[in-house]
C-alpha cells in the first residue's frame, strides 16, 4: 500500500534469512547508505532476524537485491521530479530500478511491504512491478500550533510518509494558540507566543534533512492575516485591535487579525518571511489566509478609513490587498506561494498554489482559472471519519472529472490535515494512522484502485508495518487504557479495554457542542474519547459480518453464532466496569456510553434471537427498538462517543421484521 | 515497590493536577534538575497531563513538592553512600528530604509510584515515609557478549534500575562469543572479537553519565581467564592454544582461556586493564574469573612444565596464579576487584569481592573468612524462574543466617544476571521486567517483607509504569505475535496471543537440551519460545484461582464458572490456530505446545465437571489422567515451551478423585 501501478506476480519466492544483502550500482550518494540502513532495521523488525551490522554486500555480484539509480535527483527536492521505479524479484534475486534517488526510496518501501512469514521462513514473492505515481504532491499536515508536537512526533510520522509514499510534509507552524518557530529576528514571537514549546532552528533544520532523507518536502505554512493571535502578544503593533494579547486557549475562529493597513506590519513580514525563507528550503511557501472574520477591521476606524481612501468595498477586499502584499513578499525572497480557499481573488498571479479546504468542485473551478491546487476537503483526518470515506474523496472527483487535460494537471493532489485541537504527542499517531495511508494510496495508485474490502485489508497489513517503525497508533491505547483504569483486576481491565475498541470518538464538529465545559488547549487528552481509535476495527469488522449474514438472508448459522458471541460479550460489557467507574473518574465519565453499549448490544441481541427462532417483530416493534437504539446513540454522546456498530444493530432489528428478506425466508 | 522501610497512611489526598510544581532547597547540582525533568515527563506518562515546560516552581514557596537535599554526594558513586529519604504528603503539599541526591533519587521515585487515579482526577495519598536501603550494593547484570545489547535498550534498562532504586548496572562486556568495548590500545579486540558490534568509549562515557545521573554505578566485566575466545581472534598469543581462534557461536563451557605462564599475557592486560580502568570510573572493577575446563592448559606442554618448575600442584592452582596476578593489575590501577566463586582461593588478599553464583552458603562461608560478597545464585533471570521463586531468596539466607553481625556485614546485596543466550533487544526487556523489581525488593526492603501476593500486586502496578518509561517488556509481545502470524484473521491472531499469554519458555538451561539443531548466536529470536514471558499473567491467575477454589472444598460456583470459561478458552484454542501453522512456520513449530495446552485445558475442564456435577473420579482415573497430562507437558517441550498451569490442571484432577475434600463435600 499504496498499490503500484503495474504489478505482475509469476509465481515463486525469494527467501529472506541471514545472508540477506544489497549492493548499489550506478548514481551513488549518502542518502542511498542511510536508506539502506533504515531498510536493514525494518527487515530486522519485520522478521526478528538481526542482520549484520551493515546490510551492503561486500561483494556487489552476489547481493541478494541490486538498485540501480541512474542520476542524481535536484539538491532541494522538486515537485516534479521522477519518483518511478521498477522492481523485480525472482526466487534468485531482485533488481530495483530507478531513476534518481526518489524512485529508489519508494522501490524500498514497495519491498519491504513485501516481506511476509511464510510456511519455511521469511520471503518476498516473485514479482515485477512497474510503479509511479498518479499525484506529484501527496502531503500530510500537522498542526503544531493548537497542541505542540515534539519533533520525535514528527519525525516518526515522517518516517509514516516515506512509508506510504508520500513526499509532502506541510508544517502548520503557527495559529491562534501559539507560534512554534524560533525567530532570531523577532525572538518575542516564541518567547510570548508558545508558552515554551516551541522549535529551535536547529530542530527544523535537522528535521528538514530528516525528511530530505526519505524524500519529503517540508513546507512551513505561517497563517495570515487572521489565526494568528499568537503573534500579537509580543508584538500587538501588527494587529488591527487594541491589544494586549494572549494566546488563544480555545478553539474556533477569532477575532484578532493583523493590521493589512499598516506599512509596518509589511515591514516586519517581509524580515520574517525573509528569515523563513532561508530556514525553510522548500519553494513553496504557505500564507493561510483563511477564515478572517474581519472583526477587528470593521471595529478600527483607522482601517475603515484607509479602506475608504483605497476604494475597498469589504473586508474580502481588503483581505486581497493584504495577501497581494504578502505574496508579493514572498515571491520577492524566491518563494511560490500557497494558501487557503480565500487567497484566490480576481487579480492575484496564476503562480501561487490554492490547497482547498471548500472541496473538489472549488479546486477545479481554481484549475479552470489556470490556478495549480491541491484537495484537503475530504481528507480532515481530524473529523474521525472512517478509512473507507476518505478513500472515497478523489481530487479529479466531481467538478474536476470534467476539466481539460491541460486543466487536470493543475490538480497536483492532495493533503491530509491533522488539525491538532482533540490530539497530543501520545495519541496524535492514531488520528493520523492506519488511515492515512488509504489517503496515501489515493494520491499514489491509478484512478480505478477502489476496492474497499481489499484496501482495509492492506491497510491492516500496513498498520502493523507503521507500528514496526515507531508509530504508536496501535500501541498507545493499552497504555491509556491501563492509566484509565489504575489498579484493577484484569476482568475489569478487559472490559474497559473491549470498550475502547468498541468505540469512537463523536465526529466532524461535535466534540465541542458535547462538552459540558468549553474544552482548552490546557484540558488534557488523557480520556476514554482521546484513546479510542477513530474507526473501531471491532465494529467494523462486526459491521461487515452483519451485511454478509443479511445478504445471505440471515441463513449461515456459523455467522449469526459469531455476531452472537460478540453481541453477548458487549452486552455483559458495562456490568464489569460498574465498580471500576467508582474508583476513577476517567471511566466514570464513559459509563453513559458503555450502557448505551451494552444495551445496544443487547437490543441487536434480541433481533438476532428473532430471528434464529423464526419469531419476526411487528413494525411496532421495529420502530420502537429504532428509536430506543436511537436513544443509545444519544446518550453516548455523552461521553462524547459514538457506537460505530449502531448502523448493524439496526440492520439485524430490520432483519428481524416481518416482511423482510431474512424473515420470510425463515 | 520495593516496600519502603516504613510508611504510615494517615489518610488525604494530595492532587495532581496541571498546577504540580516542586522546588529545590538546599544542596544544588544540576544532576537535580534533570531528575526533575524526567519527573515531570513520568507524571506527563502516569497522568496523560502535559506539563509547562519546567516542572520547576517559579515561587519556591508555592511548590507543590518541596525537595530539600542536605549536601552534595560522592563524585564518583560509592558503595556506602546515604540513600536514604523521607517523604511527607499531606493533602496541601510534599515534602522530600534526603541528605544528598541519591536519597532524593529515590525518594522522587516513591512519589511517583504513589500517583493514581481516583473518583476525582489524579492524586497521591498522604503519607510519611522513612526509608532506606537494607543492602548497599543491588544490581542487575546484563550480559552484552553473547547477544550485544545496543545502548538504548541498556539505557531503558538503566531507567529502569533508577526506578526500582537499585544502584549497580554490572556490565559484563566480553565472553567467548564477543568483546563488545572498544579499546584504543589494543583495537583488534573490538574489530576481530565483536562482529562490529561493540560500544565505543564515547558511548560508554555517555552511558555512564546517563547512570550517574540515576544513580546507578557502573561496574565493567572482562572474563578472565577463561570465556575469552573472543579476545583471541585479535590477539591469538594471549591464548593456551594453538589457534587460529573465531568468536564462539555457540553455548556452553569451551575450551580456550589465556596462557597464565606468559609474562606479555600480564604486560597485555596490565595496558588493557589501564585503559578500562580510566573508561569506567567505578571503584570495583570485575575479573570473571569463572568456569575454566582448563583443557587447554592441560594440552600445553610449556603450560605444564611452567606448573612443574614453580611447584602448580593443578589447574585450580595455575588459576589462582594467574588471578593473583591480574588482582594485583587492578590494584596498581585503583580498583577493587570483584570475581566470581572461584577466585577465593586461599592467599587473596580480604579486599577482593566475591559475586557468588554457588549459593548463599557459599557466600556466608566468604564471609566467615574475612570477604565481602554480593549474591547472584537465585537471582538467574535468564532461567525462567518465577518473580515469588526469586523473591524467596535471600543474601541473608541459607548459612548466612548463623553469621555474627560483622560477617553479616560482609554481604554487601546482589544482583539479579540477565546472561544473555536467548534475549537481544526486542524481548530482553522481558526477561529483565517485572521480575528484578522482585528482587529490587529483596535487597532494598527489610527482610520481613515476604507476603508474595502483596509483591505480585505491587510488581503488577509497577510493570505498568515501567512501560511508560520506555521499556518494552509488555508491548513487546503483540509485535512479536503479530510477526509470526503474518497476515491473519483476527480470530486467528487472538488465539495466537492467547496461546503466548498462556505459555512460558522450558525453564533453567533444558532449551539447549530440547533444541532439535543446537542452537547458536545467529539463530533469530523469533519464536513463540522468545514471545513467551518468562511468567505467564493468565496462568498464575489461574493457578491462584484453582488454590483458593481448592481451599474452599470447591464450593465456590462462581470461582468454578471463572475456572471453566478460562479452561473453555484455552481448550478451544488449538482447532483456531491449525490453518495458521499451515502458512506460518514460527506458528507451526509450536503447535506440539498449542495442543498440549489445548488438551491439558480438556483433561481439566473434565475433572471440573466431575467436580461440579459429584461424579468422582476413581484413583486409576485420577493415575490415568495424571500421566496423561505428564505426557502433554513434555509434549509441549517438542516446543520449547512449558505448561505452567500444569500443577493448577493437577489439582483440579485430584480434587476431583474420590476422597479428596472437595470430592467428599459434594
Amino acid at each position: 500500500m499504496p498499490l503500484p501501478a503495474k504489478v505482475q506476480v509469476p509465481g515463486g519466492l525469494l527467501k529472506i534469512d541471514r545472508g540477506f544483502t544489497l549492493a548499489f550500482s550506478g548514481y551513488h550518494e549518502a542518502r542511498l547508505d542511510r536508506a539502506a540502513q533504515r531498510f536493514g532495521a525494518q527487515i530486522e523488525r519485520e522478521t526478528g532476524i538481526v542482520f549484520p551490522v551493515s546490510v551492503i554486500a561486500k561483494d556487489p555480484s552476489k547481493a541478494t537485491l541490486l538498485i540501480t539509480t541512474d542520476h542524481e535527483s535536484k539538491p532541494v527536492q522538486e515537485l516534479d521530479e521522477d519518483e518511478s521505479y521498477t522492481l523485480d524479484i525472482t526466487s534468485s534475486g531482485a533488481k530495483l530500478r530507478a531513476a534518481n534517488p526518489l524512485g529508489t526510496l519508494r522501490g524500498l518501501q514497495t519491498f519491504l511491504q513485501l516481506v511476509s512469514v511464510t510456511r519455511d521462513g521469511f520471503a518476498v514473492p516473485a514479482v515485477s512491478i512497474q510503479d509511479q505515481p498518479r499525484f506529484p504532491w501527496r502531503g500530510l499536515m500537522i498542526d503544531s500550533s493548537r497542541h505542540f508536537i515534539p519533533t520525535d512526533v514528527i519525525k516518526r510520522n515522517i518516517d509514516g510518509l516515506e512509508a506510504v509514499k508520500m513526499n509532502v510534509f506541510h508544517w502548520h507552524l503557527s495559529d491562534n494558540q501559539g507560534f512554534r518557530v524560533e525567530s532570531r529576528k523577532f525572538p518575542k514571537l516564541q518567547e510570548n507566543g508558545s508558552d515554551g514549546f516551541y522549535y529551535t532552528q536547529e530542530e527544523i533544520r535537522d528535521l528538514i534533512a530528516y525528511a530530505r532523507d526519505r524524500g519529503v518536502r517540508v513546507v512551513p505554512e505561517f497563517d495570515m492575516p487572521g489565526h494568528s493571535t499568537a503573534w500579537f502578544v509580543g508584538y500587538p503593533e501588527l494587529a488591527s485591535g487594541k491589544g494586549p494579547y494572549q494566546m488563544e486557549r480555545k478553539w474556533g475562529v477569532f477575532n484578532p487579525a493583523m493590521d493589512p493597513t499598516n506599512e509596518k506590519t509589511y515591514k516586519f513580514l517581509n524580515e520574517l518571511i525573509g528569515e523563513m525563507a532561508k530556514l525553510f528550503p522548500d519553494q513553496f511557501f504557505h500564507i493561510g489566509g483563511d477564515e478572517v472574520n474581519g472583526k477587528e477591521w470593521d471595529a478600527n476606524p483607522n482601517i475603515q478609513a484607509f479602506m475608504k481612501a483605497h476604494e475597498i468595498k469589504n473586508n474580502q477586499g481588503l483581505q486581497a490587498y493584504f495577501s497581494q502584499h504578502v505574496q508579493d513578499l514572498v515571491v520577492k525572497h524566491g518563494k511560490t506561494p500557497v494558501g487557503w480557499d480565500e487567497i484566490l481573488v480576481p487579480g492575484v498571479p496564476k503562480t501561487i498554489v490554492i490547497q482547498s479546504w471548500r472541496g473538489a468542485d472549488s479546486l477545479a473551478a481554481a484549475a479552470k482559472m489556470g490556478f495549480r491546487g491541491i484537495l484537503s476537503n475530504g481528507y480532515y483526518i481530524d473529523l474521525g471519519w472512517s478509512a473507507a470515506r476518505h478513500y472515497a474523496v478523489d481530487p479529479m472527483g466531481g467538478a474536476a472529472a470534467n476539466l481539460t487535460v491541460e486543466e487536470k494537471q493543475r490538480i497536483l493532489g492532495g493533503e491530509s490535515t491533522m488539525w491538532s485541537e482533540y490530539v497530543d504527542a501520545e495519541n496524535i499517531d492514531s488520528r493520523i494512522w492506519p488511515r492515512n495511508a488509504a489517503i496515501a494510496e489515493r494520491f499514489w495508485s491509478p484512478q480505478g484502485t477502489v476496492d474497499v474490502a481489499s484496501m482495509y485489508r492492506r491497510m491492516e497489513a500496513e498498520s502493523e508495518r507503521l507500528e514496526w517503525l515507531g508509530l504508536t497508533h496501535r500501541s498507545f491505547q493499552p497504555k491509556m487504557v491501563q492509566r484509565m483504569a489504575g489498579p484493577a483486576d484484569p476482568s475489569e481491565l478487559a472490559a474497559l479495554r473491549r470498550l475502547s475498541e468498541a468505540l469512537e470518538p463523536v465526529k466532524d464538529y461535535t466534540r465541542e457542542e458535547l462538552a459540558a465545559t468549553e474544552p482548552t488547549s490546557q484540558a488534557p487528552l488523557n480520556r476514554v474519547v482521546d484513546a479510542v481509535q477513530p474507526e473501531s476495527e471491532p465494529s467494523r469488522l462486526f459491521s461487515v459480518d452483519v451485511d454478509q449474514f443479511v445478504a445471505g438472508s440471515c441463513q449461515d448459522a456459523l455467522k449469526a453464532a459469531e455476531l452472537r458471541r460478540q453481541l453477548t460479550l458487549w452486552a455483559g460489557n458495562d456490568s464489569r466496569l460498574q465498580a471500576l467507574a467508582q474508583r476513577s473518574y476517567l471511566v466514570r465519565e464513559a459509563s453513559p456510553a458503555s450502557a448505551a453499549l451494552s444495551q445496544a448490544a443487547e437490543l441487536a441481541l434480541n433481533a438476532l434471537d428473532r430471528l434464529t427462532q423464526g419469531l419476526p417483530m411487528t413494525e411496532d416493534l421495529k420502530k420502537q427498538q429504532t428509536e430506543a437504539l436511537n436513544a443509545l446513540e444519544l446518550q453516548a454522546h455523552k461521553s462524547q462517543l459514538t457506537l460505530p456498530a449502531r448502523a448493524a444493530f439496526q440492520k439485524l432489528i430490520e432483519a428481524a421484521t416481518s416482511g423482510s428478506a431474512c424473515a420470510s425466508s425463515r
